[in-house]
């Protein structure tokens, strides 16, 4: 397998950006990274989106963003796994330099959320059609169902995923993309409208629109593009059961547990080496799930972390340093890839006001669903 | 880059399935695959899939397939590439073989389309929406406009495209999985009804449910699980401008061209070289085209191929053996690994009375929207 390196990196403001449709949102962050790379051709495009057929009435992605581009001709490919379609682009991309089919692949995330669709609708089709979404369950009800069970298991509190929105919304006031960019407070938090008890509309990452784009190449042809390539340690992917009421814990996303560790494994490092981290925080309890199941925390310890400040800028193991998707916004095809855009950034010191001191490693998580996909990729400064 | 063996396959029948659901015709062909394998779990499952969330209410079917086959757990993605979204699976499947990345992986494709949905509004989304689906146009009327252009250009004729039909249905009734089964005369295909001019009826391929699967794993690791191993010696992935109306000339396709090249210069072969092939025939004109595009035919010559028998049983190059989407069914994002499971039995000389003798090289062309995708495999028997 050869190594390989990130060199570039392109992202669009996230929000709700009624001006610009699905294929202006790609190019936009698509061109930011080909732009800093210096160059205008690929080998090869994989994109990340979620549902646009449904939210845009457009599939075929690939072409259709390689002819965008100018690039008609290129190799393009689209990935979908919910709301970690972004992370399996990367990944996607990844195996594809990894193999030495390519040489320069373009991985890039989008959703075009604010078009007039149903998206609450939408979303529930990453959910089990059969024995969740049909009976009329949403995304905010399953994870409040989540959030339940981790109160009932390790008596997390509503104050205590309310810290995780406060942290995420104070890193993202440091992030001029952010849908988001203010801070909020707890009682803004813990007096917000009810979504799906006990989460409140505070707890729920915004409907989003946005792009994000990564350049990959072999590790040896990184420094054609940059002088601070960005190595790609290891990429680790897992399900779970599709539906929430088949697991044996509802309260422990065991995906993203089994993801981390084929991470670690393939790195050959352990959550301590990891010196910041983007998780998937569609809500607020999944932070603090996710937090446990990569083991930043003791099993029974993430719902301490935010208002500790462990978890914090400053603390022990910074975790979504760029916002979140709480904050920053869950463009649901691009999130994946913003994540590892936060990490890069981070690994080379290109995080002003929110730079984590000497970060070497960074790992990024994205999930799909309530859980049932994850894909973990950790990172390295070179 | 490790080379790539295909061990095993399965299949469902294709047709109106009104019995079976998504995920029943995905786990009936993969369990197919397994058992002839004599396994009962994979390292990671690629599913290809064009519109599952339009169709059925269901995206997100990495991990709910993987569940569905009682391997949660297991690393999984969906690719989507419209009608080449089975191509594209077998393809990324091969690539993470390949890097070395997972030892056996599990490439299928699947489509429920009979389920109530607007067929015909639903695969537009695989057209240019902007350009071309907004204003209404439909996959018959873009292939309608492919025809129209090659018989300007190139004297082609009604009578030489409803030989093609006549060709692949009388393959096709050799083949037991076939939608349709059965033969069709000439002037059935000439009298059968107008569907958008110059394409009757019989032209075209039909709305389809199926699934088919394929087990892949490192050659030297393939007589664990077969003792008739079928190396992948190429895959070509190339792409077109979305829109038809932005080709330099809409009756060639450029992108099956561009993918075949890649495919033949990765294998060191040449297209005289292939002694069966499987082309996207989704309408009768499209096999005209990508005989001409691959090279089997000179670049005026693929209307004159069904009729004088070139292209069928016994002739110079056989073409869709299998009786092709024409005859067997479209079930779009199951379509590009059948063609494969076609040549995989051809060239084990499994395929009974549709064997062509002999055969050790074989290519299957699979191709998205009006040709804004395409991808070829060769396969070898080794």
């Amino acid at each position: 397998m050869r190594e390989v390196a990130i060199v570039a990196a392109g992202m669009t403001r996230f929000g709700e950006l009624w001006e610009s449709s699905l294929r202006d949102l790609f190019a936009d962050a698509a061109l930011e990274a080909l732009r800093a790379a210096r160059t205008d051709r690929v080998d090869s495009i994989v994109v990340g989106c979620m549902a646009p057929g449904q939210f845009v009435g457009q599939e075929h992605l690939g072409p259709l963003m390689a002819d965008q581009l100018g690039m008609a001709g290129v190799a393009a490919t689209r990935v979908e796994s919910a709301c970690a379609s972004g992370g399996v682009a990367l990944r996607t991309a990844f195996l594809e330099v990894a193999s030495g089919m390519s040489d320069l692949v373009l991985a890039a995330g989008v959703e075009k959320m604010n078009d007039g669709a149903d998206v609450t609708a939408v979303l529930a089709t990453a959910a089990d059609q059969e024995t969740e979404a049909y009976h009329g369950i949403t995304f905010p009800g399953l994870y409040a169902m989540i959030a339940r069970a981790h109160m009932q298991a390790k008596g997390t509190t509503e104050e205590d995923l309310a810290w995780v929105a406060v942290k995420n919304h104070r890193h993202g006031a440091l992030n001029p993309k952010a849908q988001f960019g203010r801070e909020v407070k707890l009682e803004d938090v813990m007096c917000s409208s009810m979504v799906s008890d006990p989460l409140r509309l505070l707890h729920c990452s915004p409907v989003t629109d946005g792009a994000a784009a990564l350049l990959l190449c072999p590790l040896d042809q990184a420094k054609k593009y940059t002088d601070r390539p960005v190595k790609i340690r290891a990429s680790g992917l897992a399900t779970s059961t599709m539906a929430l009421a088949d697991r044996k814990d509802p309260a422990f996303l065991d995906a993203v547990e089994l993801a981390g560790q084929r991470a670690y494994k393939m790195a050959g490092l352990a959550p301590q080496d990891v010196q910041v981290a983007e998780v998937h925080d569609c809500f607020t309890i999944a932070e603090v799930c996710c937090i446990e199941a990569l083991g930043f925390v003791e099993k029974c310890g993430g719902r301490h972390a935010a208002r500790t400040g462990e978890t914090a800028l400053g603390g022990r193991i910074p975790v979504n340093t760029s916002g979140g998707l709480k904050s920053k916004g869950h463009p649901v095809g691009a999130t994946g890839v913003a994540q590892v855009i936060e990490i890069f950034e981070q690994l080379r010191g290109e995080a002003g006001e929110r730079q984590v001191k000497g970060a070497r490693i960074g790992l990024a998580q994205n999930m799909g669903g309530s859980g049932a996909s994850s894909v973990v990729h950790i990172l390295e400064g070179v």
